[in-house]
């Protein structure tokens, strides 16, 4: 099987153990997670092959994140290594009404400051079938934007199916460039996206016609009017009781057909972060196994819920156990 | 008063650190357990006199596993050290809709591979009131089945009461022998048996009237019509609403009267596993202790719903903490 | 700004890890905490300065005490060193119908045997705006009585307000006075106290009037027709689910005007002690910077709520923290 | 064959992590420990029958206390289980120069507020062979020293052999009566102690002829004199190079004998604490398997050098382990 | 860089944290290990392209198992997944006289079990330079042995060259054949050989000439004479002072010169585990990388003395940090 | 007493548990240290009411970093927190011949960006007796090394003693200076200062008379000519034997008098970063405690030595402690 490639940034993530604060906390538990990666991560773990492509540090905190994905099946031979620090992220667990804080510590990471030389894009994607990459790439810097670029042109060219999760993160974008300048010429290139309506309008200035009843609908079509490369656009929609109890749902438009999977109840979380990754990796294997897009959305989604009960922000769900919870049985019932 | 015994094996449990999956964990928690010996450990914690027979290689692994249970109040002066190798089982622990999952490592173990003669049963029983076994025991091996045979005759023989936990284990009964040709003889030597309605189908081929009201009811005046020396049937019904909340109750059938408990709310659970052996216990206790059937039962229900949130496979529940149960006083307010 | 004052014993909190019993724990976790020094401790994460007077042994523990509550912005310039031990609690926490079991071990503390006659008070209070005292205190011996009831004069005589947690503990007042011989003389120099309806039957003999409908109101007219210094009664109504489950709610009557506040939900419960003085620091809080008693008493009561999603005694929420539950923002929703 | 009786007090022992020291710790491990305990501990794991005789409060900690030594394989059916608390230490372990540090919190425990009438020890002696105690016991309080006589009185009746390590520590002895006035009618009941040259003149006012070229010997003689019931006399020689680093032999002279082993070198030291206990509970277990003198004394200083590689006061060395050290293959060399 | 190859069986290692025994161990830290994969791992982190053989059972902790080595960079492809159980061996860490010791559990193991046909040497060794085996795989089973056989003839075939660690183990060699039976026609297929004299003794029945003055010499003369494609003979020499505490030198044989590297204190050991293995990855890092056979003899021995200051088996020591210690630089000095 | 403030950056440091490898760390022990603050965290705790000034980023870890060296009693009122991030180092120990790794990732941190406008220095050392800082300080950025030219204006104006340890390291000095351009200004202005040899060459090309049989006294004798205000040069002198090893001396020139201490030992080394600061606050202490320099330099040594048995950077040794090692007790006897 050809390979899924993901190009993004890969930080040490730092978490206060269980539930007590920072100012606590003796020592903070490590492991890695980029929103990009942990797609590629994820799919690993599901059986495709994958390689991800990033910058690093040459120093021991570098090839330790290079590590911690290649454990999980993940191709590291394209990473750089080169640059100054490792960005990172500090991340405090949330309960019942107090929600779960990041302090991001990411500025001057060697992957902000790559050049975008670095990456001989026609080689990386020469054996490839799907080339994935998120709205938080283009933020970080005008470097990494241009070897977002890169890969997207590269991919087209070669006939790799390009998504992308829109993902419009306020704090980031601070290198001159609005998001606003710098997103639709990268939505452009590609042939799917996760975006939700906020992102729509934060992103494109899209904004549902109030005279269409299903507002996700009215925004999918306006999208994919404007970018024609784009034949559907999937989401999640998450209801946060609290911090430990959410309920969420795929939905998906794809000019023919909107679609939506049941509500999965998942309470207690265990660790909120990566859910959406999971959801695009859970897609993409959907997309590759399913010859029913309902069933490759409802994959999705079942593997997004599975990741809210696994630590870490890489969805280690199996195929066996996404398939359980697909069929309904949801009720942890042990297995001997 | 006299001591209740039981038989069985003992394995080392390996269980991942909060809910992180097998693939991450960089230590195991240790402890041991097994049906049998978790009925005699949580009895000796309510304050009864207990023995527990089984056998362990003769090595640190072995003497760590007996000092587990004698640290909780188990007479280990029968337990044999002879053989190979500890049988294992590792776990990870679920949360939400993900299920905990066993994995079995118990081929080969010296409990396996046990001479019948090794016990002296009569000896061994001699000052007991109560002999306890499950089906664990003769699925195991030919040599393990005859040593429960060799107990349930000389317990029956020296008036001491016979129970089981009948506890059908698909993956287990590899040793050329079948449920069906080995538990019903085992099974006639008891005087109170716990079965499920899908463990009289698997093991006694016996399906509820579909004339009769009560299929538990049904099962068991079947049951005991078979068996004469059988004078009453007990089992707990569960609502596996996810991994992390379950409903419990007990029911209970003596051909006179059928009983059931309230239903008792667990949420979120702890540690499921011997939350049935804990009801084995309390059953046993409310047996001695009361006079009317009714609260022995409740007493065994609310004793295995206090399992459930404590670690490890032993009840760590006292009596006046299963009492207040009983009582109603649900509401876990905090004492000081 | 002045300075919030408290006097009480702080003790050392030795908790068995996660939800281990004490037969179990290999290590127990320490905290240290008192109710009086957990309101200064929340009181200094709010920005007010604060001090606590206390009394602790000359050695390692009492300055391992001292260093805990220094930590979090407390001053400990007017802590004594002196005395032969440090008070203790054990703790172990409960979940779902397990409830959490504190195990005190106190007596003969260096706080029980202070002499009154360390403490200048005039010299302690001279920069302080409020004095807060527990109904704990006075319980624990009659030289600590001794030294509250001077702290609650002088404090009087200085014009700093003077509140109370009334706090009945039955197990305390051992030292051959009663709750209703010490009590009633220190409330009556208080001007405003905590105190639930069972307090007041408890500490002062005050029932309901069957003919009021608010109980309540009933109770708090009674305290404070017989205490003309008290102009407000506050306290917080919790119902106990389970002790992972509780809902909470603030009210007050001040004689003009009863008060609730919005129910609060929590679950899961990570912390459940420390939840009242949580209360009392929020309410204090909120008495110096909300004009409306109501936000006073919301802010209070949020922030209790969220000092149950908090590891040990003292509430380490910030300001903006609790305003956005007072706003109305339980959601959990993971901040970036 | 029969059992080993000691009588003393246990305590909880809470120790700082590592090298980390108290105001650093965030959390203290427990284990539990007593010098006459820690003899028949260790006397347990090298398969001799014993029992001990204390008292716990009747609470969660006592009982844990109690199931700690039941582990290790000794008796707890004489142990009484009444009074306020349980008696602590806290430890904080050294390196290199700086030397351990212990906090005893042992005031009001129910060991010394114990009343001499609730040991029978005409039963708890009955199928006694030894009986060991500590001068730690008659310091703690008059009563513990009066139950301390009535077992030896009972264990002389009963020709059971009665030894002591005198171990004189001079921050207990407050309860108004002094080591000289209490000792000597307890250690006349002996027929062998642990008497260092310091401890002879501390409690006997016995110092070494000058004379005689072993000073060892001549203190020895003296006392062997005075008390005509000692026939021996031992004690552990040890240098102390650092926190990490000692060198240890034993001595023993019988009036007829003057016997010194090997010196052992322990670097590093994992846990000095207990180190005494396991030299005594050697030369009880040397005493009653070897015809030679010289061996008994080789296995215990040996035993006692294996004490300091183990975590917590229990010598957990096995006699294979012991004999191996006492050929001389200290080397450490790795068993495959 | 052609790869290097290895074959063998890993194992679960489950080692009872810092120097606990394993009736104290409340969990177990696991990591993964075994001698030929310990080599591989440590050539990965020298830079060299590895690849492991070997089989796991179908199962997570086959799975866990992989993904350890792959984390370190060693290929995973030619892994098979088959078989009923990972091996495992538990493991205390001795200190100071207490020496460390194994208690293995690897019988009836998914490789002890495997079929020789599973393996397709000429797909597997096509791009290798190097393949490397060690003495415990022929003494698991005759299929083991069968495979290790034709690996061997397969990379004689190929031009790869091939290295033994003969290392003979007692107590494996329960199949039915002994080592002399089974290792010479598999030792004849070596072009190079890590051999101590006693191994050469107890599987060759080679001992020293009296009349040679260097015993290693005379030996390894006899082994190149008896096997004309071995053309050099290596190992350590090892000084035990403590468990703590050894000496560590190289030698090395070639028929022209004998060789020995400096003496390599130390003090203390970490992890002991895996010593050999490192000098064997260095052997073979070394053979690649330097023209002078001395230079590459010592950087085996200070690859070798600094894995025994990393946890776990793998060395994960860098090529400048044994340059360092190669060029005499052993201070330890702190590099900022 | 007046104060004594320090100056400087304080970063997280986070350390890889025991001996492991960044690679192998599931997590890292948080701590927070710097140069300047170790000194005063240090005197803290010896009884000198203490200050330090710093610069925080306004989140919860510099809160967190703050609330660190608060607990340990230094006062934080003059900590400004405004910029954008807190430096860190990432911290690997070492063991035996294998060297403590750091990693520093520090650029762009809050302190490196300060404003000198933010310090009213004229405020700050109102009440202080000494000022001390390090070369650490200007060697970070040009607005660092300006805001401590102005401390040590301001220091020297209000009679404030001024020290320094020039300390210089080359990784630093990045802005566009260099050591030789800014350090003579600022070392001018000192009273004293650490230097050692290879610091006078770095820093002020100042190299031994080889004439001198002294070289400290000859490159003591030289800095004292050029820069007049300095009255007395000191430093320690370390013998690195390993990682796990190491010996100590402290030496002093004052013009008159050429002082040496004693050397320690330090086997194990817990805990080697912060020795010298902490050499530095003995050294504070001793000139302020005693009169004999001889005194108050071995003070200091012994202070230093004790810090490499602790945990952590700053050095929690007390007064009697320091005065044991002072005394020549460095046996590391138990202290009970």
């Amino acid at each position: 099987m050809k390979k899924v490639v993901t190009f993004g940034e890969i930080m040490m993530r730092l978490s206060a153990p269980l539930n007590s604060r920072f100012i606590q906390a003796g020592h903070l538990n490590i492991t890695y997670g980029g929103g990009e990666a942990n797609v590629v991560g994820s799919l690993a773990h599901l059986g495709i092959p994958v390689s991800h492509v990033t910058c690093f540090p040459d120093n021991d905190l570098g090839y330790a994140a290079a590590a911690f994905y290649r454990k999980y099946g993940v191709d590291t031979k394209d990473m750089v290594f080169k640059g100054d620090r490792l960005g990172l992220y500090f991340l405090e667990v949330g309960a019942s009404m107090r929600a779960s804080k990041i302090v991001y510590d990411r500025a001057g990471s060697a992957f902000a400051n790559l050049d975008p030389a670095w990456f001989n894009w026609e080689e990386i994607l020469k054996d490839a079938q799907w080339f994935h990459w998120t709205g938080i790439t283009p933020a970080i810097s005008a470097s990494a934007a241009q070897a977002c670029a890169d890969a997207i042109r590269v991919a087209r060219k070669l006939g790799v199916k390009v998504s992308a999760d829109v993902n419009y993160r306020r704090n980031l974008w601070q290198y001159g460039k609005t998001v606003k300048e710098v997103m639709p010429d990268l939505i452009a290139g590609c042939d799917l996206i996760v975006c939700a309506e906020q992102d729509a309008e934060d992103i494109l200035d899209i904004v549902p016609d109030a005279n269409e009843a299903n507002s996700f609908v009215s925004i999918a079509s306006q999208v994919m009017k404007r970018f024609p490369n784009i034949k559907q656009i999937i989401t999640t929609r998450r209801e946060t009781l609290s911090a430990s109890y959410n309920k969420l749902k795929g939905i998906s438009y794809d000019q023919k057909e909107y679609l939506e999977t049941p509500v999965y109840d998942i309470n207690p979380i265990v660790d909120r972060i990566g859910g959406g990754d999971a959801f695009m990796a859970g897609f993409i294997y959907g997309s590759i196994h399913y010859t029913n897009m309902q069933d490759a959305l409802t994959f999705a989604v079942a593997a997004s819920a599975l990741k809210h009960t696994v630590e870490a922000d890489v969805n280690l769900a199996t195929v066996p156990e996404i398939e359980q919870i697909m069929k309904g049985n949801t009720s942890g019932r042990l297995v001997r």
